[in-house]
C-alpha cells in the first residue's frame, strides 16, 4: 500500500476511513497532493475528480443527501475552498453532512504574500457546524523556526525540547480536532471544515503508516421525548379540535405507515404536505398552494389551528407562511432532534426527537379522535379545487403549467426526482405527484446555483433512475455540472426553457419594459443543444403538447448516454396562465 | 425620474452616485428589486445584467481593475453573495476596489426558516476591508413589531416614540455606514460589503426622492515619506553596492520614465521585473525565472543583495522567493501606501508612499551612482540566457513553449493582455514581452476560477483591444463568463489546450499513472468549439506551428463577433520541454 509520507495526511485519511467516509470528491491541486495521493491509493475510498469546486461541492452534497452520511471534499489552498461555499451553506440549512478538507500553506507562509494563499481559517464561520484548524507536524516542517527567525529560542537545546514536547501535543490536538469535526457532521448532520496545513515536499510516499490515530467513535442514540413534555402534548392534543400538521422538506420512508393512517383517521387533524415532504395519504392535503392561494381573509381565518405541528426542513409555500403568521395558531410545536425555527413567530414547543418516535409516543397514548369538522371541511375544499384544476387544464394552451402536468404524469414509478429552484419546484407543488417517487430540492438556501450538480451526485449514489427538472436560468448557471465523468447513463434532465427567469413575471414587478426584461427576467436565447454535444448527452426537444408526449414516451428508456429534454414554452403566456389559475380554482 | 419607494434603497443609490460609482453589475433577484429599479432608471449608471454571480463579481473586478475606481455588485438574498466570494478574495489581495451591495431579508426574518435566507452579516469577514450592516427603515417596515410580538412595548405611545426616535438614528446610521464602506473601498483599494435589508413591498416606485443622504467626501492625499526615514534610506542606498529592485504586479504608467532611466544608470542596482510589472527598460532583468532558475547555490549567493527594494503586488516567481528566503538581503524595504508583506522574512522598512513619490524623493537626493559590478555581471548572465533561449527555441518541436513564443510575438501593439493562471502566466514570464502591451493577471489568489470573466470586464472598460491567454482547465472552469451580452467584438481569447492541467506534469508528482492523470492532471477531451457556437464566438484552431502562424495573422483584425483561437499542444511533450529548457539555458 502507498501512503503519503506526511503524518498529518495519514491522520486525516485514517480517521476518514475509521469513520466510514467513503466518497471523496477531489479537485485538482498541488498543496492537497498528500491527501489526494492517500485517498486515491486506498481502495476503501471511492474517489471522484471534479475540477470546478462549486460543482464538486454540490455533487458531494447530492451523494451525502442520498446515503445520509458524510462525503468529503478535497481541495488545494487559495480561492478553491471559497467556491465550495454555496454548497456549504445549502448543506448547513438542509442538514446534510459534508466534510471539507482544505489544504493550506504552513502558518508562517500565510499573510506574507505567498502565492495561492488566503486566510482559510474559519472562513465558513457563518454557516458551519465546526471548524477544525489543524497544525503542522513539526517533524515534517522543513522550516522548523531557526534561531534567526524566533529569537526566543536561544539554543539548540531549547529548540529540541520544544520540538519533542510540541510534537506530541500537535498530533493529539489534530486527532482530537478531526474527531470532533467529523463527529459533528455525523451527529448534527451538517457541514464541517477541516483546514490542513502542509509543507513541501508534498509528493513523497511511504509503504507503512507512521501514525495510528485514535477514532473517538460516537453512536447516535434515539432521543426520547421527556415525559412531562409528552404529558402536556397528549393533554393539549386530545383537547384541541383544530390541529394542523405541516411538513417541510423530509426524506422518504422515515415515518411508519401506521402513524400516517392514525393521523388520517382523526377528523380534527389536517395534514398539509409539500412535494418535498415525501409523505402521502389520500386524506392529506398536498398541493398546498392550490388549496390556500384562493382563500379569502375569512376563509384563511377558518384555517387557523389550535395546534400547529411541524416537522421536516424548510417550507416552500410562501402563502402558508403568510397565513399562519397572520392567523397564528395558539400553539406551535416543532419536532426535530436538532433545532426548531420560529417560522411563524409563535413557537411554543421544540420537541427534541424524531417525528417517528414522537408519533409513536403520542398516538399510542391519545385515547380517542376528537370530534371535529376541521378535516371534513378542508377535504371538501380539496375536492373542489381538484375538479377545477382538471377543468382549467382542459382549457389552457401549451405552457409551463401544462408542461409540468404532462411531465409529472410521465415520470416512471420509483424514480428519484430532483427539482430545481425556484419556479420548477413551485409548479411541481401544484400537481398530484406519483407517490412512488422520491422528491428532492435544494431548499436550504433555495439557490439556483448547484441543483444540476446535486442531482448528478444523487444519481451517482442512488441505484434508482434520477430525473432532474429545472428551469433554464438555473440549468445554464450550473452548466459545469455536466463536466463530470461519473454521470450514469440513465440520468435524465428536463429543462423547461422559457427564455429567462419566468418566475419574475409572476411577481408584482414592472414587466414588459426593457429594464424588466434585462434585469429581472434576464432574457436570453440560449438552448442546451451545444452543452449536450460538448458533454455527450443525447439531446431532445419539445415545443408543443404533441411533441412533448411523444418525447416522453421513450425519454426514460435505456440509453448509452444520459439524456436531456429541452421544452420550449411561450414566455409571454406563462405568467398569465399561472395567475389566472389561482383565480379559476377559487 | 423613477425612484424605488424605499428610502434605504434611495440612500444607497444616491450615495453611489455622489461617490461616482458608475458601473453597476446586477444579478437577477427579487429581494434586490429596489436597488435594481433605482440603478437601472438613472442614466448616470451603466448597468450590466449577469446571471452567474461568480462571473458577475470577476467581471466587476475586471472593470474596476481598469478604471481604478470601485464598481458595484447587486445581488439578491441567500446564496447569491457567496458566489461573489472568490472574486472578493481576489480583489482583497489584488487591491482592487469593489462594492458588494447584497439585499437581505429584514432581521426578524433571518434565522427563522424563511426561504432564500442565510446569515449574510459579515460573511466575507476574512477578506474584506469593511462590512456595513445596514438597518431597516422602520417606516418601510410593514411589520413594525406589534405589542404581541414585542411585549416590552406596552402601548401605542411608547411605540410611536420609539419609532420616531429610532427612525432618525437609523437613517443616520445607514448613511454613515455606507459612507464609511465606500470611502474604504476608494481609499484603501479593496472590496467592501454593504448588506441591505428590505421588506416587502419591493417593487413600488415614486417620482421624488424622500431622502437626501449626506456624502462624506474624501480626498486621497499623496502620502509623503517621513524625513527621517528618507534620510536613512538615502544613506543606506548610497552606501550599498548591491541593490535589487523586485517588482510585483503593477499597473502600467504609474512611474515616470525619468526614474526608471535613473535606476538603469546605476551599476549597483539590478531591477527584476515580471510580465505583470508593466515596467520596461533594456537594462532591467525581465523573464526572472529564465535568469535565476539555472543558478547553482554559489551563484544564488552572489545574487544576494544588501538592499532588496520591492513594490507592487504579489510576485509570480516561486524561485526568486526561495532564493531570497535562503540568501536574505541585509535589508528589505517595501514601498506601498497600504501594507507591506514580509515575503522573505526579513522586512526592515515599510515605506508608506507610492513608488513614484519615493523614487522622486530618493533619486533626486542620492549624490552619485555607487561603483559596482553587480549589474554588469547580471546583465551578462541575461545576455547569455537570451542567446541560449533562442538556440533552444530553434531546436524544439511544437509545444506549449513554442506556442507562447509565437503567440506573444504576434499580439498587436497597444493591446491589453490578460493572462490566466497558472501555467499561462508562468510561460508568459519566460519571454520578452512587447513593451506597448499592458499585462494583467489575477495574482491576488492566483485562482483558475474567474480569469475569463475578469478579462471580459477589462475589455468592456478599456478602449483598447483586450486579448486573453489561458490554459484549458481555467477556461472551462469559467465558461459561464461567456454568458455575457457586453463582450466587445474585438475581444480575443487564446486557449492553449493541452488536455488537462499540464502544470501538474512539471511538479514532482507521480506522472503517467492513472491516478495522476485523473486527479492531478485531470485529463479531458473537451474543446471550446461548442461553447463558441453557444455564445457566438468565431472559433479558430491550430495544431502546429504553421497553422498557428497562419491563424495569428488575421486573428486580431476586425470582426463582427469576438473570436477564440484554440491551440492544441502535445501534452506528453510539454513538461519535458519546459524542464529541459532550464537545463539548456544554464
Amino acid at each position: 500500500m502507498i501512503y503519503p509520507k506526511i503524518p498529518l495526511a495519514q491522520t486525516v485519511i485514517q480517521l476518514c476511513k475509521a469513520k466510514q467516509i467513503q466518497h471523496i470528491i477531489i479537485s485538482p491541486g498541488s498543496r492537497s497532493a498528500p491527501l489526494t495521493i492517500g485517498f486515491t491509493n486506498d481502495d476503501f475510498f471511492k474517489c471522484y475528480s471534479i475540477v470546478d469546486e462549486r460543482c464538486a461541492a454540490f455533487f458531494a452534497m447530492g451523494i451525502a443527501q442520498q446515503i445520509k452520511a458524510p462525503t468529503a471534499l478535497v481541495c488545494t489552498s487559495g480561492s478553491a475552498l471559497l467556491n465550495y461555499y454555496p454548497a456549504v451553506a445549502e448543506a448547513y440549512y438542509s442538514d446534510i453532512p459534508l466534510v471539507v478538507l482544505s489544504a493550506d500553506r504552513p502558518k508562517h507562509l500565510v499573510g506574507i504574500g505567498d502565492g495561492q494563499t488566503i486566510n482559510q481559517k474559519n472562513v465558513y464561520e457563518n454557516h458551519i457546524l465546526y471548524s477544525a484548524n489543524l497544525k503542522l507536524d513539526l517533524k515534517d516542517e522543513k522550516k522548523v523556526p531557526s534561531n534567526d527567525e524566533l529569537p526566543i529560542m536561544k539554543n539548540l537545546e531549547s529548540k529540541l525540547e520544544r520540538f519533542l514536547g510540541l510534537q506530541k501535543d500537535i498530533q493529539e490536538h489534530n486527532e482530537q480536532e478531526i474527531n470532533t469535526a467529523i463527529n459533528f457532521a455525523k451527529l448534527k448532520n451538517g457541514p464541517v471544515h477541516i483546514n490542513i496545513p502542509f509543507d513541501e515536499p508534498l509528493y513523497e510516499t511511504v509503504k507503512t503508516l507512521s501514525v495510528s490515530p485514535k477514532n473517538n467513535a460516537i453512536v447516535k442514540q434515539p432521543q426520547e421525548v421527556d415525559d412531562y413534555i409528552l404529558k402536556e402534548c397528549i393533554e393539549d392534543w386530545s383537547a384541541a379540535s383544530k390541529k394542523m400538521i405541516l411538513v417541510g422538506v423530509h426524506s422518504p420512508n422515515k415515518i411508519q405507515k401506521q402513524w400516517l393512517e392514525e393521523l388520517a383517521k382523526d377528523d380534527s387533524v389536517i395534514v398539509f404536505t409539500e412535494t418535498t415532504s415525501n409523505l402521502h395519504h389520500k386524506s392529506f392535503l398536498p398541493s398546498i398552494d392550490q388549496i390556500i392561494a384562493p382563500l379569502s381573509e375569512e376563509e384563511q381565518k377558518a384555517l387557523q389551528p389550535d395546534i400547529l405541528l411541524t416537522f421536516g426542513g424548510l417550507i416552500v409555500s410562501k402563502k402558508i407562511k403568510a397565513i399562519l403568521r397572520k392567523f397564528k395558531p395558539k400553539q406551535h410545536w416543532h419536532i426535530d432532534e436538532k433545532q426548531a425555527n420560529d417560522t411563524f413567530f409563535c413557537l411554543t414547543k421544540h420537541i427534541e426527537t424524531s417525528p417517528e418516535l414522537f408519533f409513536k409516543s403520542l398516538l399510542t397514548k391519545v385515547a380517542h379522535y376528537k370530534k371535529s369538522d376541521y378535516k371534513p371541511k378542508w377535504l371538501k375544499v380539496k375536492q373542489k379545487r381538484l375538479k377545477k384544476h382538471e377543468q382549467y387544464l382542459s382549457k389552457i394552451p401549451f405552457s409551463d403549467f401544462t408542461v409540468f402536468n404532462t411531465v409529472l404524469k410521465h415520470i416512471p414509478n420509483n424514480t428519484v426526482l430532483q427539482v430545481g429552484n425556484s419556479s420548477a419546484i413551485r409548479y411541481t407543488q401544484l400537481f398530484s405527484i406519483n407517490k412512488t417517487l422520491e422528491v428532492f430540492c435544494n431548499r436550504g438556501t433555495s439557490g439556483i446555483d448547484g441543483s444540476t450538480s446535486t442531482a448528478i451526485g444523487c444519481a451517482v449514489a442512488n441505484k434508482k433512475q434520477t430525473v432532474f427538472i429545472t428551469g433554464d436560468l438555473s440549468f445554464f448557471y450550473d452548466s459545469n455540472a455536466l463536466w463530470n465523468n461519473y454521470i450514469p447513463t440513465n440520468f435524465r434532465i428536463i429543462v423547461v426553457n422559457n427564455e429567462g427567469g419566468g418566475i419574475f413575471r409572476i411577481l408584482p414587478g414592472h414587466k414588459n419594459t426593457e429594464n424588466f426584461d434585462t434585469y429581472f427576467e434576464t432574457r436570453h436565447q440560449l438552448n442546451a443543444a451545444h452543452l449536450c454535444k460538448m458533454f455527450n448527452f443525447e439531446y431532445h426537444t419539445a415545443t408543443d403538447d404533441t411533441s412533448l408526449k411523444q418525447e416522453l414516451n421513450t425519454f426514460f428508456s435505456d440509453s448509452n448516454t444520459p439524456k436531456l429534454l429541452e421544452i420550449f414554452t411561450p414566455k409571454a403566456l406563462n405568467d398569465e396562465i399561472l395567475l389566472d389559475y389561482f383565480k379559476f380554482i377559487k
